[in-house]
């Protein structure tokens, strides 16, 4: 059991009940999510000790929050608590042509107001062995942005392994920004995943021959893009979510491990989903606990993406997958049958 | 049928099924409410041309609130569109002794950025016999009581009558502030709708001997606020709703209609509570229309109470009863016989 | 065991989840019931065999409502297939001082077909001991009222005895037919169950001082009404419910059993009313298995009484209830404990 | 913002919810649909000015009906009131292999008394540029299709364009008098909505080697058939609708437009449905929407089976896109990835 | 209409809605299941007299297990009542690459209580033509493999067919002692059913080159089981299912009869899976019926395969489909158009 | 921050919805709840370090119950994992006139093979002030009696203050046997929680004039009882719930201290009843509560009281009430008014 911290924002999910659109709903189901909340669920699932860090508003809406935290077993003890509010987004599941909708009104959340002393971080990082952040967190305005980098600083200084997925989001800040701000914070980083598009709006690597929308692979375009950013950030370690959209109902699914000169291409799987909202962090999920275990790496990109396979048949933006079912995908069998 | 204005805030509502804490709940009823927007459905459903003046988000949670308003027959076209998001409340219905508990999430709502030429004002009140609003309306931001001000000026050039709700709410602002702000709004005021509290919490009317958390009645307390309230700010009607809250599920209800030197105290009613947000907006919708088609005095009060003990039997802010089903009750027939 | 008839017409019954308006919902809670329906589904509770006479539409729709009179154990197989559909009837369960509402869509229902041959009537009767309808069959159509007159007309061949519960609704004929067709057939009536208000709308007996509306009770109005029936009719055995609306949330509850010049009030129960619908009908099924089975009056009309009381705690047409419980309630444990 | 009319009925549609059965279920999911009313909440959709011509009953069930469309921003002004009930269709979702089950209960709805007088159509028609209707609405009765005709002579006297979709229903009429009465009312259309089998079920046209049941296409079958078709009515405009069934849950879908000498084949979609009633009122509103802002043919085309495509992954018989959504899938993006 | 008896548990199935997960789920959807009761409500929808033999505990669990086969027209009236509890099986539905889940809380079930006289097997084996048993019912304990056996020679003493589901489950009894106790068995046996899988887990038998995991058919290991079978236990007839798992959402399935040396491949269907369970029983419920009615071999393979193509799209263990919908799919209508 | 450990068996609540009868539903609500489980949970929910001693099966049911123990701050790390099953019981709820209703299937549950070595119990116990049972654990098995017995021993031994609600349940034991073995476990009470009926049935103490079932209190009777059970059992603080059950929706309620001498009777409220399951022991935590944090006696049995008011208002077993809202209510403000 490894102490492996994740910290960012969490938020409530609010979604009409099966296909229903916004206009057509009159009740939301409710989950919580959120890039580095959902890692910490599926990493406590793998047995880790997972601890997250962010800053909740002292109210029941916070506790809802809190609790489901605690019910999957993550350590909410370091949690701040505080701030305006918690951040909503409101999420219409799609099918088919039919694209997923998601509107968000996270503006103002506590996470917002997160400053020294609200978390004591030389106690969180204590034995601490990893920690995850996404490109959500440094985004969401330039005090959290500073907040990360003290929290990193304290990392590097105490030899915690630090991953980052690049998650670029497009309402939060622009590419730009984005580029700065995250190229900063490369020089903490030893693990990056990413997918070609998050390279590409980021840092503006884009490799001949890609086209995202189209759905279609280009292992070489990835492969090209990991040696830029190896190269000019010195990150030894890149991770590709490989997604081919079908339609919202389908995508084909794969990953890529990225190490020094050598590349593992798992299994590609042909997923009918059934929420596919935090199917990249059940990813880095399973990649922070393989590389973590050290498991091999070509079973280390198999279990990551056997990990997020299972997630796009789990509704909610948690990865509720133990590792004895992740292992049971990885290693071959994918057929489903019903186990008794 | 009257054109009848009102203008303020409207909020959805995300309430957890039957009786669940939001602790134990996940997933939200939603509705939609805020004291001016439900007096606009009530009056609508009482046929007359009900305009609601306001402000919302330019993306599906702004138009799925006003659909909701179109669907009964509201008047939407003069709501502007834009700001950041839509105000929420969270509301966790009660029982017998636990009290229903509200959240607000309204904070940097579209409203607080309603501007001059978001509404064509002129257009908007061109025939209208009536406006509406409350004290929330005021209360939310300066711009927005400005804002207000601008309006009702308007309305007092154009002959519309004009009533209030005081409706004071400590979490959007002091008493102090409220006393001052409400004070220079009433010489705008025809018809002032109150309870005790109100009066005692926006302009410190404190009548000897009343206790309004025991729930127990004190006409004379009511009757010497209103003096004074007719003597400070020369308005002539005013009425009061008086509840007595016997528990979250129990209460009696009743009115009190003070014209000058006479008044009027409605019939009783026990209530069993289905939901008692927006009581008090069905009772001004049923006095607004009871004074707009001249009923007689004691006429509009029990017409006014008897449209509001219908409405605490109704889920949700809005009164969903005809004049029809109001006046057949406030005409004595109580029995709740099935009516085939 | 005994055999019992009940012959009429059943419904699908639409209703709003909850307390929702009509103009709220969009689901349909569904069940099936109809007055003869219900007395034979509550006489099978009671352990009788219990066969309905009627006729559905030979579809899907027909089928839920035949599956659903099997599942608790109703006799269908004399059930006629046939004809246009389903009668429906949309049915909003009201509170307090809302009253629940109730939308007939009956007309062209299967059962007004209802034909010579439909059903092998002497086979139906043989060795049944009692037959039971309402005035609700006779009031479907004229080709029903004389079907079920040469039912009667077996069954007194047979017999069998014949309870008849008046029940006049007037959206399906006036009082004028209804005194008409009703009296003709009192003739073969044994048993009958009213209520104040149909005895005055059926046969336009009014005794002096009453006021159902008012809700209050006028024991000696009922025994004067009793009296004018058994004198007009020659029926000895007449049974009355007596309610007491409050509320549509609470009624007062009891019945009185006239048996020649004497007569037996039963215990009255305050009721906090989960579904009246079908309140009456249990209250009839009650009867018929007190009398069948000889109890002392006072324990039939008791027995009648509390069967209809749990009644009004279950939701749907049907009375759930076994002779047990029942029989527990009416020997005077209300308390509500819960039984483990 | 085009004002578009569209005439016909109405349907209450009761729905088990999710795969169940009808006799499975013990509640239905409730929306309203009919073929005239899905096109113009689409269209309204779309931005253009829908109304809405059709008769419902004066009743709460009417109400929601009414009021379903409002929310929707189609115009219910013109609609009549009275008559005996809302026709009803129940559905039953099919999956795989178990296709869907309608079962109509729509006979004697409030429709068939639609009546001179009962709508004022010179207003109706005042300002309008299309009318729109189905083979459905002149099948109800004789009396509704001589209102129909009656209805398109003012259309033509105002230089409306007349669209209809053939929609053959074997419940409501033979394909004999489909045949008489359809070719009679021919010449009043301009533009015709078909699939191959509603041609041969009305007209009789069968071009050789086609066989609907096996989902396979013949593109140069629906040509003959439109060539048939137009020679015979002088019909210049011609839109098909190609369905391959693979099963309940996938289906491939796409359109044909037949000007003149020219088609214009959309591009083909693979759905994986959420419900596909409503599928071709969906293409009809797309095509008019395209038409009547005078899209190219084959954008046109490609508008309306994208606007299809997209109905097949929502709930109910409405199709809730907006010319954003289906322009960009028409445009080529159909990956489903999330719109954030 | 034969009569045709099953006998063994029936367990109530609990399991969270739509896709969730044990672990998030605050709701079971409650049905009954077990094969033998499967296969009895299965053929009861095809008309035949299907009377369930069992026992179930004298409390409302083990009414609400009567009443839902009662609704579904089993002949209940031979089940004993009385013993501990009723069994119960949790399952989790699985999707894509997530297999369905199910946790057995069946031990100390009131069926293993059955004994001597809780059954008149003389009564209920008079007239029957069938009996069918799968290999679950041995397995519960060996009082109950022992009273099995006793009721097969009632059958055999009157000439009754007799079919056996292999059906071997691995919680309940190792496979040496399924082999010891089946085989003993199989000289009661008519008609075989079975999987490859349960016939090497039941008699080892495992032929060349089968990989069930892989869910790759290979039909010639099936003809090699059935010799085996057949030469050593002198059973003429054998049916195999042969599913091919794609994933838990999608399945090839397809069925082999074995008669003497003549072998019948049925139609083979792609199924988009609805609910899984149950589907054996629906193809032995099928191939009962088409033997029972002596339908064509081949006839009879599609029936049976039909059946449970069907039943994979019903939620729930019991296939509700009638002939007539079966024979419709078996004869070559599987393009899922809606039926009106 | 008090730990305070409870121990005994907690159960998965099976619940129809709303108030349906079990033969109606067809879903369950799931919820977990058992004596000393609500007790802790009330207690996390307090503010103290609550530790649940217990044994649950190592499946995803277990896990169920686990997390939901979590969520609410209990404890949990001490719980043993193993044996066959989670007990079950099945709960309907009643109204009015009819009772709610248990079925218990908790046979066989894991807690039954509690042994030593399952628990570290000195590590548990270490810094525990106080431990709570109810007479339920005992009455499980012997073993589990003995297990009981022996933690209470190492309580004794460590200073520990030890409570005992008497709980008797018929269907676990006799009176006879619950009296021996209840009476041997008395020495280690130092707080002990009843009812009248519990000491009647358990220690056969009967005061006169008491009737139970009427619902009349009778504070003498209770004093006689305590004063019987003080002088036999030496324990000196003794506490009684009083319940007046009006119906199964209206009870009053209050509660008795008593302390050597003396005795303190709280507040009475009138309760409509939202769940009253665990209501028993949301008291007992209110008292453990009040005791361990020094109240005053009279403060110490209102918020009992007060306490246990709350529960009865919230669905579940659980008490999900803080601190400052039972001491709002035993502080005198029971009128329900919104909490904004």
């Amino acid at each position: 059991m490894k102490k492996i911290l994740t910290i960012g924002e969490v938020m409530m999910r609010l979604q009409p009940p099966n296909f229903k659109r916004f206009k057509q709903t009159n009740s939301f189901d409710v989950c919580f999510g959120g890039g580095e909340a959902n890692v910490a669920v599926s990493l406590a699932q793998f047995g880790e000790n997972a601890v997250f860090l962010s800053k909740l508003p002292a109210n029941d809406i916070g506790d809802m929050c809190a609790m489901e935290l605690k019910k999957w077993d993550v350590d909410t003890s370091h949690i701040a608590r505080g701030g305006e509010r918690l951040g909503i987004y409101f999420c219409e599941k799609g099918a088919s042509q039919r694209a997923s909708k998601v509107i968000y009104d996270r503006a103002h959340a506590s996470i917002n107001t997160l400053a020294d002393g609200d978390i004591d971080i030389q106690k969180a990082v204590l034995g601490a062995s990893w920690l995850h952040f996404t490109g959500i967190t440094p985004a969401l305005c330039d005090e959290v942005a500073q907040y990360l980098e003290s929290v990193l600083k304290v990392c590097k200084a105490n030899g915690v392994t630090v991953s980052c997925d690049l998650n670029y989001r497009n309402k939060l800040w622009s590419k730009d920004k984005a580029c700065l701000v995250m190229s900063g914070l490369m020089k903490y980083v030893d693990v990056l995943i990413s997918n070609e598009e998050d390279c590409k709006d980021v840092f503006g690597i884009v490799p001949a021959n890609s086209d995202i929308e189209k759905g279609e692979l280009n292992i070489n375009g990835y492969l090209a893009t990991a040696k830029i950013v190896r190269e000019k950030f010195g990150i030894k370690t890149i991770a590709f979510t490989l997604r081919e959209s079908i339609s919202a109902s389908v995508n084909n699914w794969s990953g890529l491990l990225i190490e020094d000169d050598k590349f593992y291409h798992s299994k590609k799987y042909t997923l009918n989903i059934v929420d596919r909202v935090g199917g990249g962090d059940s990813f880095s999920a399973g990649l922070i606990h393989a590389l973590s275990n050290e498991y091999e790496p070509s079973d280390a990109i198999n279990f990551a993406v056997a990990s997020s396979a299972i997630k796009h048949t789990i509704e909610g933006d948690f990865n509720i997958a133990t590792v004895s079912e992740v292992s049971k995908l990885a290693g071959g069998n994918g057929s489903g049958r019903v186990e008794r």
